[in-house]
C-alpha cells in the first residue's frame, strides 16, 4: 500500500470579492490544496482573516495580504486564482510579478479566454515572459470558458466536418449575484441601456472572445464580428434579492454575436440573460456531419460553476507547458478528487 | 501574406473494413492529411487501389500493402489509423513496429480505451517503448470513446464536486453497420445471447473500459464493476437491411455497467441497442455541485463519428508527449479544418 500523500498544491487568491470568496470556500473542500493566502487592497477585507471572510473554520488564521509580494514574502505559492476584472490588459498588468515567479494563474477575467482579440501586444509579451519564465496564465469560466465555447467546440471532436456552430443560453439573472444583475441592465430604461451597448459599455463580457476560441479551435479564418444589444423589457413589476424593476425597463439583455468564414461557415452565438427568465437552458447546435444537438436542461448556471472551471483547471495548468494558454489546448475538462 | 502551405500529414490506414474506408473518406476530404496507404491481409482488398476500394477518385492510384513494412519500404508515414480488432492485447501486438518507428497510432479498439483494464502489461511495455521511440498510441471512437466517457468528463469541468455519474445511450442498431447489428444478438434466441453474455461472449466491447476511463479522470478508485447483459426482444417481426428477427427473438442488447467508490460515488452507465430502437438519444446526468443534465436529441449514434473521432485525434496526437495516451490526457476534442 502506498502511503505517501502527495505534496499538496500552495494555492492563493487574488481577488476576495465575492467569486474569491466562492473560489475559496472550494478551494478548502479539496485534498489536494493547501490555501495559503488571499490578497485584495481594501482595508474591510484586510482586517479579517480567511477563516472570517469565507465562513470556513479550516481557513481560520490563514492572513489577508495588501500585494501579491506581501504574501510571497511569508508564503510559498504555486497557483494563484485571479478574481480581479474584466479587461485583458489590466489583468495582465496585474499579473506581472506572478508570470516572473514562474507560477500559474488562472483568472475569471472573460477577455483572457481569448486575449489577443483586445490585448494581443499585451499578450505576445506576457507569453514571452512566461515562456522563460515557466509561468501559465488561464481565463476561463462558465461563460466565457465553458457553454458556448468549449463545449460545441468539445462536440466538434465527432464531426467529420462542421458547418455551423449554433449556441443559445438563457440565463434567469434573479439567480446570479448582485454584480451580474446589475451588469444586465436590471432597472435601466431600455434606450439608455441599448445605447450604452452601442457605446461598448455595456453587454457581456468575453463574448466575442467566446466566437474566437471556437473559431480559433476549428481552424476557421472568420470575418469580421456581428456583436447585436438589446435590452429584454420587463412585462410585469419584478422584485429580486438585489432590484426592483417596473414593467417596460430593463429586465436584462438579449445579445447576438455571429461571424462566418468566405466559405460561409457560421458561428451565431444568442444569449438571453434577464430577471425571471423562463425555460433557463443551454443549446449547442452543429450544423455537421453528423450533425448534434445538445441541451442542457435548466442551463449550467451560477457562479459555483465558473469557480469550478477555475479550481478543476489547477491540475491542467499544473501539467502544461509555460504560456499564456487558451481552454481548448488544455488536456480535457474534468472535476478531480486527486491529482494523478 | 503567408503563403507557404504546412506540410500536411502523411497517414496511413491500417484494416480495410468498412470503418477503415470510411477512415479514408474522411481523410481523402482534409487539407492537412495525405493518404499514403492502405493495409490489409485480404487478396480480394490487396487487388485493388484505394480509389477504387473508396470510390473517391482523389485516392486512385494509392496502393495496398500486405504489411506495415511494405507500406514502409515505399512510402514515409506520419500516422496510422488502426481498425482491425476489439482485443488490446492483440492491437498493441500489431503496433509493435508502429511503435518501434515512433509514430502515431490511432485506433478504434475498443479495449485501448483504458487498455491497461485487460492488457495491463502489454500496455506498460507499449507505453515504455513508445517513451523511447516517440511513438503514441490511442484508443477512441464513439462509444466507447466520446459519449459516456469524454462528454461526462468534459461536463465535470464545471463541478465543485461530484457524487455520482449516470449515463444513458439509446441507439436503433438498423441505422449501424452489419458487425454491429449482428453483435447486438439480432435474430438470436434471448436466452442463447444472455448465456453468452454470462461467458464474457456477447456485449458491447470497452464498456468497462468507459467507466474506468471516467473514474479515472475523476481520480475516483471504484470497486468491482458490475456488469449485466440483457436481451431486448423483438415485439414483433423486423426486417432491416441485414437481418430478420421474429417476435420473441433477439432485437439488441441492454447492458448496465456499474461501480462505485468507498465512500459512496457512484458510475453507472446503461446502454441499449436494439433494431428499431425508440426514442434514440444520449444522456448525461452528472449528480453534483452544480448538478449537469445533458441530452443528446438523436443521440451521436452513425459509425462516422467513430471515424471522425480517429481523424480528429490526429492533430492534438502529433502535439502530445510519447506514450500510450487516454482521450483525457489529450487536449479538448475538436474537428480542426487547418493545424494551428
Amino acid at each position: 500500500m502506498n502511503t505517501t500523500q502527495p505534496t499538496p498544491v500552495r494555492v492563493a487568491q487574488f481577488g476576495l470579492g465575492p467569486i474569491g470568496i466562492s473560489c475559496l470556500n472550494v478551494l478548502a473542500k479539496k485534498s489536494w490544496v493547501e490555501v495559503v493566502g488571499g490578497i485584495d487592497i481594501r482595508p474591510e477585507i484586510l482586517s479579517q482573516d480567511l477563516g472570517q471572510l469565507t465562513g470556513d473554520n479550516s481557513l481560520n488564521g490563514i492572513a489577508t495580504y495588501d500585494s501579491f509580494e506581501a504574501l510571497c514574502a511569508e508564503k510559498e505559492v504555486n497557483v494563484i486564482l485571479h478574481t480581479a476584472g474584466s479587461s485583458a490588459a489590466i489583468s495582465l498588468k496585474q499579473m506581472e510579478p506572478m508570470i516572473d515567479k514562474g507560477i500559474v494563474v488562472i483568472s475569471s477575467c472573460e477577455e483572457l479566454l481569448f486575449p489577443a482579440h483586445r490585448a494581443p501586444e499585451e499578450t505576445a509579451v506576457a507569453h514571452g515572459k512566461c515562456q522563460k519564465s515557466g509561468a501559465r496564465v488561464l481565463g476561463t469560466g462558465v461563460n466565457p470558458g465553458f457553454v458556448l465555447d468549449v463545449l460545441p467546440t468539445c462536440l466538434s471532436g465527432i464531426c467529420a466536418e462542421v458547418y455551423g456552430v449554433y449556441g443559445e443560453r438563457v440565463v434567469d439573472a434573479s439567480t446570479r449575484r448582485q454584480p451580474l444583475q446589475k451588469k444586465v441592465g436590471s432597472g435601466m430604461s431600455p434606450e439608455e441601456f441599448e445605447s450604452l451597448g452601442r457605446e461598448g459599455k455595456a453587454g457581456h463580457a468575453g463574448f466575442q472572445e467566446t466566437l474566437l476560441l471556437v473559431a480559433h479551435a476549428l481552424g476557421w479564418d472568420v470575418g469580421p464580428i456581428k456583436d447585436e444589444l438589446f435590452a429584454i423589457k420587463a412585462e410585469e413589476h419584478i422584485k429580486t434579492d438585489h432590484f426592483e424593476i417596473e414593467a417596460g425597463q430593463t429586465a436584462g439583455l438579449h445579445q447576438i454575436v455571429s461571424a462566418s468564414t468566405p466559405e460561409g461557415k457560421i458561428i451565431y452565438l444568442d444569449l438571453k440573460m434577464y430577471q425571471a427568465a423562463k425555460d433557463p437552458h443551454d443549446l449547442v447546435r452543429l450544423d455537421a456531419n453528423p450533425p448534434v444537438e445538445a441541451l442542457v436542461k435548466g442551463g449550467i448556471a451560477g457562479d459555483l460553476a465558473t469557480v469550478a472551471a477555475m479550481v478543476n483547471a489547477i491540475p491542467r495548468m499544473l501539467k502544461t507547458t509555460p504560456g499564456v494558454k487558451l481552454m481548448t489546448e488544455l488536456s480535457l475538462p474534468c472535476c478531480p478528487d486527486k491529482i494523478v
